[in-house]
């Protein structure tokens, strides 16, 4: 038998599809899984490929050719560091080990210390893209040890989807923990434009009237332009599913609860600790929670009172502004995660390239959307630009999109429907716009009941006043 | 010398005006500093007094009455440790040592851990009023070990600020991080409270045209009804304040950067690990983050397009509109907070009092304010009330105000004010009152992409779709 040239540990709907990705594309994949029934799956969706299925790590390790490759595709968190402790005696100096499940970017760099002397080489790889991608071609995230990049090089940017221009959705992040930094921010801006969409078809459906099958194809066509992006798609794929049980939509049938795995709360949480202004990715995090408690609201929307009407117009006109205010809302949520990644490379020195991030997320992933090919040209022309916002293009957008998403908000605002994510965005559009902001009255007030001091306009320096006396 | 009844470790502005106080209050104290000059200062301010400077940790606690009580007013983080690991031979079962700082409540928990077995009692205790409080009386959240409280209790309470009704600001708030929690609980509202003032000044500013000597006014006058409290009196005096400088108001000179200690930070971090829907308070902290980037939006100012025109109105008319928005958006961030401590209270089984977190903060701390009274009683009549905005005179207020919240979020859509606070106030009471909100979409796309399945609303269970096929 063939000596494999790759392992994948963990083989679920993601780590199989990644291994049948592999084997098409011209490499031997050894799998392993702790459960016998998924290796038994493996091995019967394998039969007459390239593949060999594993009865025991040890195994897997053995049918691998030197240097090793293992991708792992276990649940991020204690599984990871259980089969890191099983691996680690079995491999040697120079093999390589691949974590592509969502781990949190410090239990990277905690894994990498820990294997730091060992020589072994270690990747967190970013993934995205569903069980399409995984097995399509995804978006592919890779960090950490350096040596390893050319060892894997070929083999992730094989599988991985390629742009328009033919560049594959795979480049190097950087060492640490960069990687996987970079697809939780992937993960946070996902959250902010799913939240945006189910806020325009909330709009649609409140302000509008509309059915989802009168929606289906807005988003359709809205698919057609800037706001082409899979997200965007596949909503207009779900407006238009028929229920077979009761003859209505769907979608109208499916609860009202939102679930989350946590990439947006820590994007959310990483955000605050580093000062940097992420608003809409949380007020999308805090949009799933309130769904969540949904018996909850269903008793406080008979308590509390809302306009009996709501602010409707001709869709002729209110639906274009929608579009238009989408666009807007959503330039500020990528903005706002693109400035935290920024962040994050100055603190941890990675030299993040901003325009392959881009560039990655072009195709293959959740977040796949046309204007991903203006923010890597933006990057591009200059990789230390501080917000996209500024970009002239972007620039350029906003000026043409601002006034619906003005219009918009205070349309929803005076209707009693709940866009979050829309206001946080104009808010962040507003704030960040603004040469003069009311923080000196709160300086003032820090320094009056707390002798926190503040700063002067004119000259330098801390000063404090004895306020009111 | 007659023995001690307490002793004050760190004499900065806040330790030392405790010490004052409790002295003022009959009881005697012992004060400690590691700086020399604090000191010599305590020692020059307590002349004549029932008050002893001891010259080092062990020459304080030798100073005092058995069991000894022990009041560490040093930063939050490793000097508490410090201080502590020092302490803790010095002592014996029996004897208290109360954190008086601003501590994260996990940090509490583990150092009464560390702390159990030598029969030394732990007390975290919130501390809230600034260097006024701390002289005159502050508001108190003591939580932490039980058998402390009959220890500490008659000093804390003479020494609180006491509520219109004679309650001293006061209470046990449970085992455990509790008081630090309720603490943490109050500073995260105070972020919010904090800045929805600025923003009803940003929007007298913007909107009306007023300048600092107007809006004092209006401030001062609001602070005789519903919205009346220490924050809103403290902005009238601030606005009134010239600067001897220039001539100018004060508040004009300061430079617009709020700065922040981590409370709100603590609070909004800890809401999104708890799935509690905070984003006002969230929102209040980010607007502080821009704020900080001052040059940076400067630049923005120049690239970036908003509207030209300000959308205005007869003052008479807006301002009872931006009055009545202020004080909805502020019961919406205090039922946020308040629903942030119902669910810790549910995960660390505390028996938080809710009427008493309520009595507690009516006085001598930063958010005092009239409205405090009716939040007691709400929770008074039921101390499992899930959110605040459904207690019956609250729906009311609500019921009463929402309009003009709607329409002050309108006006700063349009008129490219920034108001992240009001909207997320806004967004938050429409979101906790539909009963039905757009993530059946978001679920929907969440199964179209990554198979997380979802529930129904006609039947139980979880369902997947093979969606577009």
């Amino acid at each position: 038998m063939q000596a494999s040239d790759i392992g994948l540990v963990g083989l679920g709907v993601m780590g199989e599809n990644l291994a049948l990705n592999l084997e098409r594309n011209g490499f031997a994949v050894s799998g392993f899984d702790l459960d016998a029934a998924r290796r038994q799956s493996f091995a019967q969706r394998t039969q007459g490929l390239k593949a060999h299925t594993a009865e025991s790590l040890a195994q897997l390790v053995a049918s691998l050719q030197v240097p090793r490759r293992v991708w792992l595709m276990v649940p991020a968190g204690a599984p990871v560091d259980a089969v890191l402790a099983e691996l680690r005696p079995l491999l040697a100096a120079g093999d390589v080990v691949i974590d592509g499940g969502n781990t949190l970017f410090t239990d990277t760099q905690r894994r990498m210390a820990a294997l730091e002397g060992s020589g072994i080489l270690y990747v967190g790889a970013g993934v995205s893209g569903g069980e399409e991608g995984a097995l399509r071609g995804p978006a592919l995230m890779p960090g950490g040890s350096p040596e390893a990049w050319p060892l894997v090089k070929p083999l992730l940017q094989a599988i991985a989807a390629k742009a328009d221009d033919g560049q594959p959705c795979c480049d190097w992040m950087g060492h640490g923990g960069a990687g996987h930094f970079v697809k939780m921010v992937h993960n946070g801006i996902e959250y902010a434009d799913m939240q945006m969409i189910c806020e325009a078809y909330f709009l649609m459906q409140q302000c509008l009237g509309m059915s989802a099958a009168e929606m289906s194809p807005v988003f359709a066509h809205w698919n057609e332009g800037e706001l082409g992006s899979y997200l965007i798609g596949i909503t207009a794929d779900i407006l238009k599913q028929t229920d077979p049980e009761t003859g209505d939509a769907l979608v109208n049938v499916i609860l009202d609860t939102a679930e989350q795995k946590g990439t947006g709360k820590w994007t959310s949480q990483i955000a605050l600790d580093m000062g940097v202004t992420a608003p809409t990715i949380a007020d999308a995090v805090f949009a799933r929670t309130v769904s969540a408690i949904q018996p909850e609201r269903v008793t406080a929307s008979k308590i509390l009172k809302g306009p009996v009407a709501k602010v409707a117009g001709e869709r002729t006109a209110v639906l274009p502004k929608i579009q238009r205010a989408l666009l807007a809302a959503k330039l500020c949520a990528y903005a706002q995660g693109f400035a935290l990644l920024k962040a994050a490379d100055r603190e941890h020195q990675w030299a993040l390239p901003m325009a392959k991030v881009a560039s990655v997320w072009r195709a293959g992933c959740i977040i796949r959307a046309h204007l991903l090919e203006d923010m890597r040209r933006a990057f591009a022309a200059n990789n230390d630009l501080r917000n996209l916002l500024v970009d002239s293009h972007f620039a350029s957008v906003m000026a043409d999109c601002e006034q619906d998403l003005r219009e918009v908000v205070a349309m929803a605002a005076l209707s009693g429907v709940a866009v979050p994510a829309f206001m946080s965005a104009l808010s962040y559009y507003d704030a960040y716009r603004s040469a003069r902001l009311p923080a000196n009255l709160l300086q003032a007030q820090r320094d009056y009941f707390g002798a926190h001091t503040y700063q002067r306009t004119d000259k330098p320096g801390k000063f404090h006043t004895r306020w009111g006396s």
